[in-house]
């Protein structure tokens, strides 16, 4: 059973200003040592390499989704719409808060590296033996079931699962917000009380007036602009590739049978693909950073350069690849191999769109994933239909290609490699 | 030899907006691993556990150091004073950058647990074998040595001392800003471009214009609302606790020949006292709190409870004490012994007044810890004796009194402590 | 009777984001005519003259004031108060808005130079035959007169006059923060949510829940900076005393039977201390700039050039006048006029602690002007019993004097005024 | 000749923080009557009716003007770039500020109404028999012909023309920021600083690094938000209609041979199209809402309601025309006639895209119009080449034509309508 705290609790948040907490429960899951947890997690894995200001970590963000569900459904309550279930309130706020409980260390990239998902470890953490588990039985046996459905999308009211999850949902609101403030960058700042005051329930979903047009194009223009010039910065790019390079080349180590100087649990169920709940809850930066920090000392010598060049930020520098360049990319790894150099490590080529590309494309968009204008004769429209600028940013996807590679090695080889490859890389300064 | 880049670049930073480099050395100081490793190390040691914003590192807070500093010394150079020495600007914008290189992890608790000062350990760094020190040489081979002096506040061209370190100095201003921004609390906005307009060099001193009072009473107000809002906040404190006594606990065991079960160099070294500056360089808050993660296992109960209680923030309970108990701290501690607490752990007294209490206070202040002000007809005056309300706060001092303890404990042994202390611990609900 | 509006409107406001209107008799009132009046008088009189950006007019204030009414009244109803009489929520929301209805152009010194009362003006207006008045009295018959005696102080329930009149009123509240806004000094930034949560209805008075003290202290210190930094600005002061003299001037004027080129309604009645609301109400700061306009051109040279130093801002200079000097003021006028000047328009002296200085000086308060702490046992303190900051600032009173002239006309002078007096007025350059 | 100020002067500034003012000349065409009368005139026109916050003059936003010219112009010799001529400096700066000083009251308005165009009577003033035109003799006897050239574009140095006047200039920049910021829309704020970094004089053009392409992208997505939001609000053209129709009202009655109870000069001269620049510069917004409040008492009913309407804003409604109905405008003007309505005044259909569209578009743009990237090997393109975001917004121009009337007169009329006319009007509830 819910009970309300018998006075509100208040966090001091620079984005929000403050974060209100009224039930027990919220209260109590604050302070499991899984959501704890989340402090030792970076919002934004290793841009805080680009952005020095951007090493705000994913509590605060669960603080701030949280907060803004909080808000978006005390405005459905004020306006007593009878489309919004009432009694799906605390569902709601325990799937905003703990939306993120299940992302690693450097999170893309671990997932990436060893194929893992965060949403399956939130609804892990959730239903397994943990605080976190604990504290939702409390309001009943099957809660933490329920709060995990919405968190996979499979829950049974609709509505609880689109103010969750949806183009203009509170995870993105706050992310967006909460990144431009703390890197510094000011393409983020959207007029969130309006778009809020603009969202009512309706048929299942959580749709916008149509009165709130301009500010839901604000809102995407803003969130364009943080993809391009925070989110695919470059350098972080550059950033990501190396931690994965550390982490590809040290489970194939351990694979190889190599035998670490430092390996403390749990990383060897890591490399082997076997981790328990219990285990996965002690991976986090501070473990990896300080993994990579006595790595500096491996005898191998590929390993002990990556955990360098990642710590003390030496990290690849790029080139812009032409598109002709582009289908050239095997020749360049054979060519790579002839020189001397290692194509598995020596070169990288990112190609920002091959990325779970977030900027809204209606067009391909499933139904779930459409911003829905109502206007004052209840009539729906897709926002694209509506607002051209929306239609004339939704199409666009082309994004540059870079190739990244070790400045130090490629110089060393540049007259070991065909001219025309050669050339790529001296563009570059 | 200094050279100039050929192209500024510049650092994206939520405070400041833009750092910008123009020399070369500052850029290659930067990317040295000695001041990477400051991204390691908060900028507020344990603050994140009261305001989840302020995960900010030493090492945002070194660029903006140095970023204001440069601004100072610009200015000075557009106004052509004579007071200036326009051929100490290196080592100024050297000595601001670099100042807090020497912060070990959680730095003021480390620093207390093994009577260690920064200071020291940044001379050690500026002059031994680095990467930091390497650069610097390539200006002079007395250059490493000049920077260490201004830091040790024995340069002997006084005004570099004073722009680095005074009440009103870059340091300052740099973190009253930036830790209200990360914070988020609205105490530390202060008119930094003012007060930059109003500073002038004068007489192996920086001074300010007297128009430029009120823009240092609004200082000095931020200041003193900063200290009892943010650095002194009992939850904090509270943490601060938490964390000296995991550290005197390990240190106790490691003196006790306990074997630990994780123990990665260089924390023998640490609890030794025998630290070399390659030693104290791995030191950072990642291995700080992995080593807490991995004691949450240790056999000894006291370690293993205390490392919980600090990475899932079940800190201590605190009770404001009357001055009256303040003298009876001997009898509790008494009391706690004979109910069969354990007084060196079960509580810890705190009492402000104790730190190094930053707040101004002329009369008790050297001459290089005063601000002057500079009237028209160039008649230097303290500030207290021009302004009434700095002469108002500066005599205060008076901070409150905590008991800090585990109330789980406590609570469990009420019963068996005499009625007018168990009445202290009462009052807390 | 009061009808909530079918859908809520909306302000944008730069310092609240958005003002909210509920109550259709609200909404009517703001599209009075008298209410849309207050667009053309300024919130800071003649501060735009040293602040460029202070344009800003008592029409925004009056909004701001209701909005932060609003929501002081909308957390006391969720927090479901006793203290709290929920029936008086409109009539405190009307008295809010409504409460500088009264209002002249440049307040305060029409109020000088013409003995008036802005409240007495307001109550005029709001029992009169307005706009106003009509629509209060849809609430009832004895509406009007009800929002009225809050605003005299003589409503019988005295939470309601404390809620919109206090030292932590809505008013104040609003206008440093307003102030701060537009004039673009960053003294006036207050925590204003927390202050707002802070604030709890008790024994017939607003009062303040101790753990709020910080968030005062940082308030009233606030309100001390802007007074000597922005309200009691001397080039303000300026501006105003040449406001003073053209309005005196115009008057003498006007009694000795002069033929003004220009003098529309309702200036005759203005001279003559004759005014009907109807007469008042076409009274803003339009017109007195269009008097003063066309009055460049009148014969009396005097006036003309008051005229032409007001719209084209060559305003009196002024020195600090030491205490000793302000003794000789007698000795000044008389010097004045031996040297062929005129002591009643070419010299001021201006005193700030003669004007109705608002920062807070508890001992010499009546009760209902202090701010009284609450504390978790239910007593109430007040605040500088508690606070040292609070008791240090209090005390300050002393202002500078300034005295205020011509100086085209006493620098031509200056070889006819005796030496010691010649000097007060050379020390200016 | 230039003097620099023996010290330099400082505006605060909310939006730019400070302006500073080094050049004698510049601080003298400040003090001149001719600036000082931009405080009478509002920069956002009837805005203020529908944001009350935008309340703010042409003289702040020349201010503004003049500062981010400097900045750039600082910027441009910090570089030493070889393509600034820096004997240009201060003719750019006075241009810069006066660009403004012959804007009438209401601006577009009044030029609608009586076909004027302000840049026209700028010239006027700079060269006819003034202050500012005396100022500007000080530095020669051509200086301000030379002034006046860059105003009317022919200047034979095109870079100070394009400094002056391009679609990134600094015009442009302030007002976006400021409008957006007394406004308190948050769709205007831009990275100004990181802006003016990226420009670069080259070849007779300021022209922009590619590296500052996204926050020219952020610029033009900004100004594209604040037309639709701010410059094109419905509201604000009911208004701007309300006062174009109480000027050719006037101007009617005053062709007629009406006798007007208040007409003081220079209106008589407005009327007739003969004004010189004596008279012009007694045109200000205060005048004008003085005479609107004297002719609320004018016999002829059409305009006393004119007058009415505006200051107690009880502005036209406006319905959305589709594009049907905007054909059939011409049976609209003929059915109110028919009503006995009067389709000179009781109508009006208002399409923005008619409106000097000020959103870039660079199909059309001439080559002084478009914004240039410069990219590393000194190749320029124009942006929408390079940015897809640039090119999909360019084409867009299409606006919602709305038709404006006076709900009362039309609501009293609607049985007298054609059916499907009277359609048009009842959708609005």
């Amino acid at each position: 059973m819910n009970h309300l705290l018998r006075e509100e609790k208040v966090f001091k948040d620079p984005v929000h200003n403050y974060i209100h907490v009224q039930d027990e429960v919220i209260w109590s899951l604050i302070n499991t040592q899984e959501f704890q947890r989340l402090r030792r997690i970076r919002q934004l894995g290793t841009s805080y390499l680009t952005f020095h200001g951007a090493e705000h970590s994913r509590f605060s963000h669960s603080l701030g989704v949280y907060e803004i569900t909080r808000r978006i459904i005390s405005q459905f309550e004020r306006g007593a719409y009878p489309d919004w279930p009432s009694d799906e309130k605390l569902v709601a706020l325990c799937a905003a808060l703990l939306h993120d409980l299940g992302h690693g260390p450097f999170s893309h990239s671990i997932e990436q590296a060893f194929e893992m998902h965060h949403e399956d470890w939130t609804c892990k953490i959730l239903l397994g033996d943990t605080e976190v588990s604990s504290v939702l039985r409390t309001i009943g046996d099957g809660f933490p079931e329920k709060v995990a459905s919405v968190i996979r999308k499979d829950y049974d009211n609709p509505i609880v699962v689109n103010l969750v999850s949806s183009p203009l949902d509170a995870d993105r609101m706050d992310y967006l917000l909460r990144d431009a403030y703390f890197t510094g960058v000011n393409y983020g700042t959207i007029d969130m009380d309006r778009i809020l005051r603009m969202l009512r329930p309706y048929q299942g979903r959580v749709v916008v007036k149509e009165s709130g047009m301009h500010a839901v194009e604000d809102y995407l223009m803003s969130r364009y602009q943080m993809y391009w010039q925070v989110y695919f910065h470059p350098v972080t790019r550059s950033s990501e590739i190396i931690l994965r390079q550390i982490l590809r080349r040290a489970k194939q180590l351990y694979g190889q049978g190599h035998e670490f100087l430092f390996l403390p649990d749990p990383l060897p169920g890591l490399f082997q693909g076997e981790l328990s709940v219990r285990d996965y809850l002690l991976l986090d930066e501070a473990l990896m950073q300080t993994a990579f920090m006595q790595w500096k000392n491996e005898s191998d010598t590929l390993l002990s350069e990556l955990c360098t060049r990642f710590l003390d930020r030496k990290l690849y520098k790029y080139v812009e690849l032409e598109s002709c360049d582009v289908d050239r990319i095997q020749d360049i790894r054979l060519a790579f191999a002839e020189a001397g150099l290692d194509p598995e490590y020596d070169l990288e080529i990112d190609f920002p769109s091959d990325l779970p590309y977030d900027v809204f494309r209606p067009d391909e968009a499933s139904k779930e994933k459409q911003i829905l204008l109502l206007d004052h004769q209840n009539r729906l429209r897709e926002i694209s239909e509506v607002s051209d600028i929306v239609r004339s940013i939704s199409g666009l996807r082309r994004g540059k290609n870079y190739l990244y590679y070790p400045d130090n090695k490629i110089n060393a080889t540049l007259d070991r490699l065909p001219r025309d490859i050669a050339q790529i890389f001296e563009q570059k300064r």
